[in-house]
């Protein structure tokens, strides 16, 4: 059996990371892969429903959320993480933990381009003064120094955003 | 992809859930089959270093243990949880979440069996005053009403309590 690979999708708040995973999962399932997306709000739900914003709770969660995917591919499941994920130490952590096959790619956005996108309506809270920790705005956000891929969302469609991560795949010989 | 299943043993500190999975593990791998063992002990360190004993802390604990196989599960990894999962509920709950596939293993022992067992010190800490809520003795164990299997881990050796979980997989068409 041959291990799995994660993808690990770290940016901002309305870079693109949920809607990329979603995207690729249905490319890798339709090769016959498995895959499993774990976003990291829905993965909130159900493991950490009591941890909040704060970099500690933060990096609790990143540990879980590495944790989880470490388990799914060294049984040979793929697995697409959508974390803002917001400092190198928890993607480092990350990295450490899984091994081979993991791969930091940065989705990335400029915060005002974010910030017009606002899918969650986070970036509308914020100013409204209704939350206070959101990353890139209220929190900070460490840009990778030495990502595997970087995907310029506002450079490239969505489309071929998806194209370029499954290039690395390939070139990384985890597709043909 | 067939889904996995999930071999949830549950049963008192010492009755023998450990010592299973791992014999259990052990035969499946050789078989070729992708085998991953939740050990609640192990699964704490991971996902609840925080959580204490408590009835809702145990709840929380077991949801977690629940959801992380069940994503196993449907990515085609088979699961062999050993947990103590004391409460009716917490069981229930686990089998809702994973559906087909989940099957519910009663390692049976008596606490006079267990006590003397006593492979983790935990029956001697509390008889020393040192833990205040191990199952059994201080905190209530809700025997299963209808398991999948009982296995009497005083009535059979460690290997023929092995051989029951197998024929169990095989009638249920997992195992040729």
């Amino acid at each position: 059996m041959k291990k799995g690979f994660v993808l690990w999708l770290t940016g901002l708040p309305g870079s693109g990371k949920t809607t990329l995973s979603y995207i690729l999962k249905d490319h890798l399932s339709a090769k016959g892969l498995p895959v499993e997306v774990l976003d990291g709000d829905e993965v909130r739900k159900n493991l950490s429903p009591n941890l909040g914003f704060t970099k500690e709770d933060r990096e609790i969660h990143a540990k879980r959320v590495a944790y989880v995917s470490q388990l799914l591919a060294r049984n040979g499941v793929n697995v697409i993480v959508a974390l803002i994920s917001p400092y190198r130490s928890f993607r480092d952590n990350a990295r450490e933990m899984i091994g081979e096959g993991f791969f930091e790619i940065w989705i990335k956005a400029t915060p005002e381009t974010c910030r017009q996108r606002d899918p969650k309506g986070l970036y509308k809270k914020a100013s409204a003064g209704q939350i206070n920790n959101l990353t890139g705005i209220q929190d900070p956000y460490e840009e990778p120094l030495n990502p595997d891929l970087i995907v310029d969302t506002e450079a490239k469609n969505i489309d071929d955003s998806a194209e370029l991560i499954i290039s690395l795949l390939k070139r990384k010989h985890y597709l043909n």
